[in-house]
Formats: C-alpha cells, structure tokens, sequence
C-alpha cells in the first residue's frame, strides 16, 4: 500500500533553537527536558520558533471480538457508550482537551453497533469490531491497509482544517490485547512480562489474558517484517487507525504525542512500516500498563510523564500538550542576556 | 514569634472527593496521582469540589555574603538584574506563570544594592544580602523572624486580593549553599550528599562548595531543635520569606506548591515550625539538584514531574498548575457512569 512520505528531522534548525537557548536568561540547560523538547520540535515542524495554536487529540474507537474469551473486565457495550460520552463531552479525554485548548475527534473506525449520523461523530467503521484473534486473523489483509488508510485520510482532513499538534488516543474495550500481542512480537519479550491488567482483572483474570494472547500468536504466525501482517492478524481498526494517523501527521511536520500502551503499540507498527517517522514522536506519558516501558524503548522515546494513568482515550498525550506549548514559549519568549542586561557565568 | 494557624487537613472533604472519583466514567483509579491529587486538594480546601481560578507566584529574592567565597559561578549582581527581568516579563516564571495564568509576586526581601520604587515590585528589603555565613551567621535572630513575617504579610495581601494556589520560587545567586546546609541538618545527611552543582559548578568548585558549607556549620553550631536558629545562622532572607508564604497561605486552605531545592528548604524550616503544615504542601517536581530527594522524603513528599530542571523561579511549581487544575476539572467536569448511561465492570 502506498504509504505517507515523512520528510528528514531538520537538524539545521534544531541547531537554531539549541543556538538560542543558550542566550536565554537562565544557566545553559537549567529548563532540562523543556529545552531539549523544544529543540526537538523545532526540528520536527523546521522551523526556529514553534507553535502549537490548533490542536487536536484523535479518539479511534473499535471492538475487539477477541473479548469473547473473557479477557476483559468490562462488556464490549461501554466502547459505543463511551463514544455517546465523548460526543457529549462527559469523558476525561474531553475535560482534558477542554484544558488544553484542544479539539476532539471521534472516529467510529470498528465500533461493534451501528450509530445514527451524529453530530462530531467520523463515521469511518470497517467492520463491527473485529474477528477473534485467538481463532483466526482478527481482521483481512485489506482491512488491514484500510484501518491506515483511515487513520490517515482522518489526519488529512484535520490538517485542512488547520493543524500544529496531534495526539493519538483510542477507546477499545479488549484492546490492551492485541496491543501486548504486537508488543511481544516487536519486543521480543515473553508475553508475560508485557501483559497488564488492563482496567481490572486479577490474578486468575491474567493469566487467562496471557494464555489467550499466546494462543492468538501461536494460531496466527503473525509475521514481524510485514507489519500489515501483524497489524491483520493480532491487532484492531483502532490500532491501525492511529498508526495512519502518526505516519500522516508526521508526512506533514505535525509533532504526534503518543498516549500510553495502546497508541504506543500503534507507533510500533508505523515505525515498522517507516522507520523514519520515529523523531516525530514524543511519548507523553509512561502508563501502569505493563508492556509500555518496552514499547518506550524499542522506539527510543522517554516519556514526559509518569503519573500511573492506565486510561487511555489520549488522556496522557493531552496533558502533555501543556509542556509542549511550555517548552516553545520559554524558547519564543524569554528575553536573551543581552535584551536584559543580565551578567553570564563568570 | 507569632505563627500563623495551620487547620487540621479534612478527611470527610477528601473522602467526597474519593466517593465521587468512583462514580466517574474511567476504571477506578486509572487517572493514577491525578485522582489522589484532586482528593488532597478537597483535604486541603476543605470543600467537595476544589478549583483554582486566582493563582500566584511569589518570587523572594535575596542575596548571600557567602558568594564571596566563591561558590557560585554566577556574581552576585545576577540576583538585582534578574529582579528587573522579572518586573519586565522576561524570565522563564514569567513565560510559565502566563501560560499558567497565575500573577508573579516578585518580593526583595534582601537583594544587594537599592531599588527605586518600581511597579510590581515588592519592597521589604531586610538587608542588603545576608552576612558571609562561613564565617558567623547569616543574620541576626530578630532578622531570621522578620524574614518569616515579611512572607506570612505578603501572602495575606494576595489572599486579601484573591487567591486559590500559591507556588512559592525565589532568586539568589548562591543560594542552594544555604539550602544544602538546612537540608544536611534536618535530613542527618552528610554535606556532600545533599549538595549539587548550583547552576554551574565544576569539580574542584563543588569540593570547595561542600568545604563551605560544612565550615559554616562547624562555625555557627545551628541547634537544629530551633529552625528560627538554624534559619538565622545557615539561611537566607528569600528562605525564611518562602517559609512565611507557606505557613500563611497553609493558614487559610491555600495549597502550597513547591518549587525545587530552594523552597524544599523553606519547606523544611516551615514544617520544623509548625508539622501541621505538611499536608499542605505539593512538590511540583523533582530537581536535578541532590538534596532535594532528600527533602521531599524528609516531607513525605512525591513530585508530580521529573524533567530535570534546575532554574528554581518557581518554574517546576507553575509548571504543575496544570497537572493541579487537570486534577480538580476532570474530578468536577466528568460524568458519572450513571450520568453516561455507561456501564461498569462486568
């Protein structure tokens, strides 16, 4: 399938705004992650002074027929109630977004039952929800490529509208799931160890989690260097969803803030797909769920947060647009040593 | 001397808030520290529902006749400068404190050399910098008290303005010295473990740091049962004022958010003087300074941000506005499951 075209990091001028930070009214690096953030946005937009007036956090939402073996602690019903939530503006993704100045978007990318045409709802539904992983492929091969290119054509239209940062979140009762399958495979970690408990289960709950998880992989033979493989056969519309969305926004220079697990298994398979969109991410969060630190460092990423959410909806990346506008004002608006006659190291 | 009344912290308040953080429409618990912090924020206020529509940060500056022992790489001069730079809008607190929409409050509460009346500008100088501390103390006792006063009096003028959250910072060349002597005392560390770089040192100037710090204690024998003593001999003016900002604003249910090593030292006189203050107080994040692990432990304290900053200002404290208003908005702007029409755990 034909995928987005990502340009090059700019490191030119990355180096101008590393240049003018050190000019700032503060010991050189005394801001730590705020400046390095900046530096790195300015090389992903290439420009010398980001920002981020128009922002938007993209929900994909999509059924996981995998919850059939019980791996989740709530029914696969809460997925479309939860987008009727987020269309109201009841959820904690739209408190959150509300904070940051940011919009909502909410795809309908595999939601198991139909909607009526909704106000603010992106009607985009592959199938209702997908097959059972632990039996077969969860999806077919093209709607496989489809779910990208949804993800993708999404991100299209938002940055027609205007566009300077995206975050990527998901709502997917069952879909800690596949996103651990993915995670074993890209990882090579045992399945164990990348499993959590996703919003409830015990003991027994888990190991039962694993057992199913193992079996879709063993049943499937899902193939690591062909990611659309990967994505069909353990994975969900949401999960490929989002992994058009990053590839998309960063074609365009458009900073992608990851959530936590499940937006993290999805930069997986778009950095498979294209290695080159991985210095367009910045990982917002690092969640309670097991699997994500891996996930953090097959992709190189240090996470901005670390506040034991396990929610998901893109609640992480939301938050952490705050630091990302912080860490550009501090570069666009501190006055240098000279504009304010203050004396350097001596 | 007088101090102000701490209230007990509310436990039936934080409850509410606990009860409702489990009608909300997410998993119990899955907004991790943000749903513990919105529960001890309704312990502080005191109310069910807390929000912070006025919120402050006081900057004390002050200066330290120990810089004449060379033990910061910036001169002393930095301190004067930087207060202007505040007063024009152009120091990283000020960029933060916009974006946070919160007031500076800069106070010279004993900088090195005169101010004209200035817009803005706080006037309540003690002294033209502290005495060099290595050699005798700091400040005369009556000095250390007043230095407490002068913050209790600006923080009841804010209050008296209007004010829902207090971030205390500060500004003064070589005063992590002092802060790293308060710290060694009331943590029983030695020097050198709780004593950094300060914005700039190398090897042989933080061995020459550490020297300094553990003569001024030698010579001034600071009793450590008496904070105003410890504060008087090893302190500073911008110390003893944050110490007063914290017992004030704790004084009326006004959450206290601290900064990095500074005003974790301040924190320490404070609760030295008064322990009931301690749930009061909200560590923003975790400076690269060594001490200040030590203090947040010694306060049984966990910082919200790790991002290595090391500006002090206040910076780290107006950062975590955000994460504070996140915290108190999703816990009063959510739906409730029933609200949603949402189904919970099966």
């Amino acid at each position: 399938m034909q995928l987005p075209i990502i340009p090059e990091y700019d490191l030119q001028f990355a180096k101008e705004a590393q240049d003018r930070q050190n000019t700032l009214t503060k010991p050189a690096g005394s801001l730590g992650r705020l400046e390095e953030l900046s530096i790195r946005l300015a090389g992903i937009c290439a420009v010398s002074r980001p920002s981020f007036p128009r922002k938007a956090v993209i929900v994909m939402a999509g059924d996981h027929g995998v919850t059939e073996e019980g791996i989740s602690a709530y029914p696969s019903d809460v997925t479309k109630q939860m987008v009727f939530n987020f269309l109201r503006g009841g959820a904690a993704i739209n408190v959150l977004a509300r904070q940051a100045d940011a919009r909502v978007v909410v795809v309908d990318i595999g939601v198991a039952g139909e909607f009526e045409p909704t106000a603010g709802l992106i009607r985009r539904k592959i199938a209702n929800g997908t097959q059972n992983m632990s039996k077969g492929p969860a999806m077919s091969r093209s709607q496989a490529e489809e779910s990208i290119r949804v993800g993708v054509e999404v991100v299209e239209e938002e940055i027609a509208k205007g566009l300077d940062l995206l975050a990527v979140g998901e709502m997917g009762i069952g879909n800690t799931t596949p996103s651990s399958a993915i995670t074993s495979i890209y990882t090579s970690l045992p399945v164990r160890s990348v499993t959590g408990r996703g919003t409830g289960l015990d003991e027994a709950g888990f190991a039962h989690k694993v057992e199913v998880i193992e079996r879709s992989i063993a049943v499937n033979k899902p193939d690591p260097a062909d990611p659309i493989d990967v994505l069909s056969k353990v994975g969900g519309f949401e999960i490929g969803g989002m992994a058009g969305a990053i590839l998309c926004a960063a074609s365009h220079r458009v900073p992608v803030v990851l959530d936590g697990f499940i937006s993290g298994a999805a930069a997986l398979i778009a950095a498979e797909l294209e290695p080159r969109v991985k210095p367009f991410l910045i990982a917002s969060h690092l969640s309670v769920e097991a699997g994500h630190r891996a996930i953090l460092e097959r992709l190189g990423l240090r996470a901005l947060l670390d506040l034991d959410l396990r929610l998901g909806e893109g609640t992480g990346a939301a938050l952490a647009f705050h630091l990302m506008d912080a860490s550009v004002k501090t570069l666009n608006e501190m006055a240098t040593f000279s504009e304010a006659g203050v004396s350097g190291k001596e």
